[in-house]
């Protein structure tokens, strides 16, 4: 599988707590999750040319990682629609945490992707009520983030096709941290956690959702279906 | 619309605490809900002739309540079974609570419709994840229960078909409050509060929603479909 | 119920064989339907000023209809998102036939919405999957259209929170003809038939389906939830 | 994976076409579908002490297909219970054609699964609405059997978790063909064709999916859900 991980990669540089945790960057932390897997990895970022994601690099990615936060307006409107136009193709997409405000995820699920948020070290647990789920494979009953930014309902967007996480905050909220769409022929998984402060990707458990991710969204082997004017059955028939 | 409330009512029996605060048991309680409204109420209880629910009294049945705990076991096959017909034929199901382990909610499941619980004054917060549901009418983004019996996840029920409210608990836990399922031509709303030690059934909050979820679960008015051996288009147009 | 019904109102402008089957336009046809219901009844189409769909115009809709054609690509920008902030904010929406391709249907299911069609005078059949769901109500098993275009799989929608009715048609296809979605605090339905060339809104069947829609899609009246920075538990309890 | 097919094996020792068609049995011809995977495959029949489905062979099965038709009634709802229990803890399962009114599946489903039929040779088209499902794989936008006894709508299911195959019929009928859902743990599948008088089970697209369901509904590797008592967090943190 050919995985491309994009990152926003900023507060990596304007954030010296940011930069002691993930000192190669989100993305970084990432991509060496998957090291040692017979996956391909690469690493994709705001600052690149076409930010990392020209047509050559998307055409030969099998699953996206997203992690965008501050700097969701940057990103280009023909790049969203080219990364759109690939996950309707059948590429698989993983957003996670702030990229529930990116342009190709608010695009993705025709929502407002609004929320509620605060950040004040909330011990969070997430709880899987999808025990059926090939992403929640090797999870205990729950897991748990000793300090993480809140997320709360209500989290705007369309009911999940299926929710596999649901999130319990020391706060008093709840939230659907686990949440998979399919469009097109692509599909997606949403997780919450990985606010940048914090050293959520380091988590065995987080680890072990996002290589799960990975293999739930991977594209499937078909042909791609045709649209528009279609023969009746008796021509279709006559041809054969 | 007709609504029958069908309750246990063994805990009001045998427990002072229970007597007192329902003292016309939790079918009295919640029947007094629907007073002033246009609706015919009527009660029924486990320790009547067939339990209360005869074929006269489902055939005149719209919506029915269910409440149990303690004496599930008691309740006989055949009652079960005829409520069952009954929902499958289009008659509405609110079930409430303990009513998760019932005879009837675990058939119409298909699952054990088991979960975690523990009494200890836990305070719950019942937040809306589904703002459009008209069984959330005239409820804030969540309600609060300062005690109530915590039910945690995994809730061995299947996903619902919607997700209504999902419950937030002190000692850690969530768990998926508000469900909805279709089984044949019925609608079914799951509700978990109403433990039978705390006033739960007295608050508003709690009213409002089994007031909209007797609304939604009501019967559409519609043939029932014919099932079996079915002639093919030419000798149905044939027909006509 | 404030409904406002919006028609591209070209075909009937440039086609004689459509203005003929509706002088008044599609828009003036589908509002005779709701003559003699409570509801109040409005029209827009793409000439008028803002296509019609002024602020003030839709603040005071509840329930807006979109049929549109030939001239997606003229409606402007501006109104669809103004439209489509309203649908999250809570008003109901019923796309119609060939609106699979209007930009706010797209816009709202993050999707192609492609299909396969045919003009052919193909036989359609509308067969109900969901026997619970109001929009059936007085609907038999199904209800045939003696000619209508085809559309049919694969439809490039996000898979239906609710499926109400299959398409059957005699040249070989079937077709996802009833959906429901919600999307923020607004309920959508997309209903498959009235091409234009057709007498299709004139059908019993069709106009019943079209009244429940209008009822099933139509806001709950509940506060809009609050998004943004939120405060613990503690803070809120202590602020009460 | 360990695969265990059973068939009742009725049809094919009392009707000479059927066992002409299938001489080694409808289980015969299925688990010739898997020689040459990495998969273990046996077979078990309605005959056999237990039905051939002992606590060791279900204990030690991941995927369980079910074909039976005619005889329903005569498996023991002990057998019933033991694979209802093994499917709640995980085990997966494709029911196949007349399986939808095996007790089973009507145990899991909480329906009654009557469906419309008839034997007159219809032409069948299966449309694959759902282009990312696994279970799709391979296969092209439809395919087609020439002749299959027809299943129409109503279909007395619940709304499947995912809709992956709606069928078209010569007669005018369709059918949701290919349905997921979820117990417990455990994943299904239910797949329509199939009839014993028809060569069903040699067609290739037929094979495809049968392989890919079990790949679909195989286990996941977690820990069962613990239910019942449960402990507060604080407690919960105390002893770790």
């Amino acid at each position: 599988m050919k995985i491309t991980i994009w990152n926003e990669n900023k507060h990596e540089k304007t954030n010296p707590k940011v930069a002691e945790i993930y000192p190669e960057g989100i993305h970084g932390a990432l991509a060496k999750i998957f090291e040692g897997t017979e996956h391909q990895v690469q690493t994709a970022t705001l600052e690149q040319p076409e930010h990392g994601l020209t047509e050559d690099v998307l055409n030969n990615t099998d699953v996206l990682f997203w992690w965008g936060h501050m700097a969701h307006h940057e990103v280009s409107d023909d790049i969203v629609d080219r990364v759109h136009k690939r996950v309707l193709e059948g590429m698989g997409l993983v957003v996670l945490h702030s990229g529930h405000f990116s342009k190709i995820f608010k695009k993705l699920m025709g929502t407002s992707c609004d929320l509620k948020w605060r950040e004040a070290d909330d011990r969070e647990r997430l709880w899987v009520v999808d025990p059926t789920h090939p992403i929640a494979e090797g999870i205990g009953e729950y897991f748990e983030l000793e300090k993480e930014e809140m997320y709360g309902e209500h989290f705007d967007i369309p009911a999940p096709d299926e929710l596999v996480f649901v999130s319990w905050f020391e706060g008093g909220e709840v939230f659907r941290s686990g949440c998979t769409y399919k469009r097109g022929n692509g599909k997606i998984f949403y997780f919450r956690p990985g606010h940048e402060t914090y050293p959520t990707y380091y988590n065995q458990d987080v680890q072990k959702v996002l290589v799960n991710a990975a293999n739930w969204v991977k594209p499937v082997d078909r042909a791609y279906p045709t649209y528009g004017n279609a023969k009746p059955i008796e021509e279709i028939s006559a041809k054969n």
